[in-house]
């Protein structure tokens, strides 16, 4: 059971911006982290469209954070970031062949779990994730410890 | 967020084989589901080794389950049929790549979120999603409702 590459990628781009406190550029993220930036381009495209990053331009512009880290919870970025929460085949009514899905439980039994793991996540703040801000940024090569 | 096609397929073969009294065939069970009796074979192959399932040698034999459905649940069956709870990259210690792995607390948060899930399905068991198995032998085409 995995989440997206793409919703994995949106935490890392959140957790980055959460932890410094000047505005950074796509290029920036993606070397600290050595992933694709041109991956990144669209994960922080879709995340500037839900309002949860802003772009400043300029010279000493980038991205960062359009809110409080506090005010952002990982269910909430989980809920909108993942594409689907069709746990088996029968959650898809449209490419749904499954014969026993109308009177099978199974997908109530999914769906439930699923609100479970959600709300597990409802209580989790950015800022619960980035308890150490000056632990993350000596990891991702940004300052020395207590700097 | 999916489950693999491994662990549905191994559900919709428990709740075949729950759902009547007689042994099958794999055949039978991919004609009635219309999937490819190949990945069954396999599947249920893992279902065997696991003892879901038995197997009878024999002209009337088949498979069958190894136990009352009021005995297996649904946690213990994703459980052991998922290959992996691996949700983001840094799960997998052998692959991770992300550089703040070590002070970012979004492991614990989505193990967390993992466990809640999974609790959820141990409230199942297969009698549960077989709440109405002669509905279900007619969605099979095994039977006529109340025959």
């Amino acid at each position: 059971m995995q989440l997206t590459r793409h919703t994995d990628y949106s935490l890392r781009i959140l957790l980055y911006l959460g932890a410094i406190d000047a505005p950074v550029t796509i290029a920036d993220i993606a070397t600290c982290y050595g992933i694709s930036r041109n991956h990144l381009v669209k994960v922080a495209h879709r995340l500037g469209q839900l309002g949860f990053i802003s772009t400043m331009r300029g010279r000493t512009g980038g991205l960062a954070l359009a809110h409080d880290p506090k005010a952002i919870t990982l269910g909430h970025v989980v809920r909108v970031m993942e594409p689907g929460f069709d746990i088996v085949e029968c959650f898809d009514n449209a490419t749904n062949q499954c014969v026993i899905s109308d009177v099978c439980r199974l997908r109530s039994a999914l769906t439930e779990a699923n609100l479970a793991f959600l709300k597990v996540l409802d209580g989790y703040t950015l800022a619960d994730l980035l308890a150490d801000p000056a632990q993350i940024r000596k990891s991702l090569g940004l300052s020395k410890v207590n700097s």
